[in-house]
């Protein structure tokens, strides 16, 4: 049983279980999802039981232990490479299991191999929770004297650890009684602004107001809008950022109102292989999330249906990455490739 | 009863009854709703049982017979102002009402002032017909060729008495066996894109694909959409044209990646008493349409929302207005001034 503090918190492992806050059920539900093995693990990522980038790597990462203390170095294996099929674009989910298997491959003791990937998981998972503070005040230099900023989707506490990304900022503001007010975008089609980003907010008393992705144009028209900010599910080397679906209409809406257009993402979002966003997979997902929303069919039959699960924005959209590492201002090859290493250099 | 190709009739007034497709019900259920009173007729205006500029504006010119054949100046006229308070934004309504008032002021016999005003009211209902079929060869002029056409919200037959303004030049088309493939944004909140949209041309056979309102500018930059089409609830002298919301950020997105914008209606939804569209009054309707979708809550009551039925879409981004009396090229004032100059010239 989880105890009244515990019950909103995104991830927790403990007794061999992967305890998940179900937010598929929320905002008119609070319950919890216990996996006890990799297969509920693998589900409960693929349904959005858990969702946003960083907190897929985090579940996955305790879904590896899901095999059991017992388990061998091949059946730990098979986890990783089972779980990091469970959804395709986040690439925080494979940076995990990567994280994992190199852990797994430096170990040489079998009697400890579980104890070990146990305190990489709970490292993975501590360094999150120093990521999004970081994160917060980072974008908070951005955003400061912003009296309206819109977000979309839901990259806040319960996409990650704690603050989360996007949200980071506002919560760091909020500590300091000076949060904005913040536009959440619902974001059609699993309404994740809707059900979640304006849960969030307004549980931790942050004023904010609910709109249909259709609306943000006119909003921004009507200068009611001083920034947008919004996380990321893998960033390509050159800056390019694949987000939920309704990310980069939002970039050009923005770049057309001249309205500051800002990515929050931890450095393990990024996937430096990929030189540009055009190669980022997409997740397509199923015409009953688009078809049929809370269940209730609104698309006839006889009409076709697309459902990709996001869209990439170009940096030249983007004018601020911000990371726990600092502030990439007008993302290109060449001032990523400098953020980076400036973090590999000896200090 | 309605025979059965009557069934899917927007508007039918008969035997001194409004009977009207309850478009509140599709796709799922056809059903019709009769109304006996001007109470029951605002009711279902106000309601979305019929809408769109035009069919307003003809449900509620026979609204008005509602009074009855033996109701006096006065009822008539009372009914007039009554009906005209159902929804605020559509100016086809008001050019209705006083067509109605216009015609009962210069009728004297009031012993057959029904039969004028219910002549008047066919008058209204036949012209939309002759409309559509005209916005549907002028239209269908802009998008030959086109492979992949997007639309929003509906302007299509359930907006009319026919073919509707925005889809009038797909039906066109069609009938030459010659329809682009329609990209249909779902258009929350109230989705009358996934239902009535695709609902609609499914019906004709025409291949339709829905798609949530932030997709479409992911779809233009791929390169999917060959133009956007949209109607118009009120078009402002210098060619604002205020329509659903989420029309203007469509239009921002079709400048952006260079792919025509254009607005299709009848010149009886021109307001040229409002030099421009900030003076165009935008609806603000009930927060439940956007926070119960189906009538499922997904926005926690401690969250705001707000929900403007319209935006306005400055002339500056349509490339063409499609009336029933011809095309409007790049609209401003000049140009709107002289398409209608031409009409009202001796021949």
């Amino acid at each position: 049983m989880s105890t009244a503090t515990e019950t909103a918190e995104t991830i927790i492992f403990r007794d061999g279980q992967l305890d998940l806050l179900d937010q598929t059920k929320l905002p008119t539900e609070l319950t919890r999802l216990v996996c006890t093995n990799i297969e509920q693990a693998h589900d409960a990522i693929r349904r959005l039981v858990v969702r946003g980038a960083p907190a897929i790597g985090i579940a996955a990462a305790y879904g590896v232990l899901l095999q059991g203390r017992d388990a061998d170095r091949q059946a730990f294996g098979e986890a990783m490479d089972y779980l990091a099929t469970s959804r395709p674009t986040a690439v925080n989910l494979f940076w995990a299991m990567d994280r994992m298997r190199d852990v797994m491959n430096s170990h040489d003791d079998d009697g400890t191999l579980y104890e070990r990937l146990h305190r990489e998981a709970v490292t993975i998972h501590d360094e999150d929770r120093r990521m999004c503070r970081s994160i917060g005040a980072n974008g908070a230099a951005l955003i400061q004297g912003c009296r309206n900023v819109l977000t979309h989707c839901n990259a806040g506490g319960l996409a990650t650890s704690m603050w989360g990304t996007a949200l980071a900022p506002i919560y760091h503001m909020h500590e300091q009684g000076k949060a904005p007010h913040v536009f959440a975008d619902e974001t059609r089609p699993l309404l994740q602004g809707a059900r979640l980003t304006a849960w969030e907010l307004s549980q931790a008393g942050v004023a904010v107001t609910v709109l249909t992705d259709s609306m943000s144009g006119g909003l921004m028209r009507c200068g009611k809008v001083d920034a947008v900010i919004v996380g990321a599910d893998r960033i390509a080397a050159n800056g390019d950022a694949a987000n939920k679906i309704g990310t980069y209409p939002l970039a050009v809406l923005a770049k057309y109102h001249k309205i500051p257009f800002y990515v929050a993402a931890p450095t393990n979002t990024f996937d430096l292989k990929l030189p540009a966003g055009d190669q980022i997979p997409i997740e397509q997902r199923h015409r009953d999330e688009v078809a049929r929303p809370g269940g209730v069919q609104f698309v006839p039959d006889a009409a076709d249906v697309i459902n990709p699960a996001f869209d990439v924005t170009p940096a030249e959209l983007i004018d601020a990455i911000v990371t726990e590492k600092g502030v990439i201002r007008s993302p290109t090859t060449e001032t990523v490739g400098q953020h980076f290493r400036k973090l590999t250099l000896p200090s």
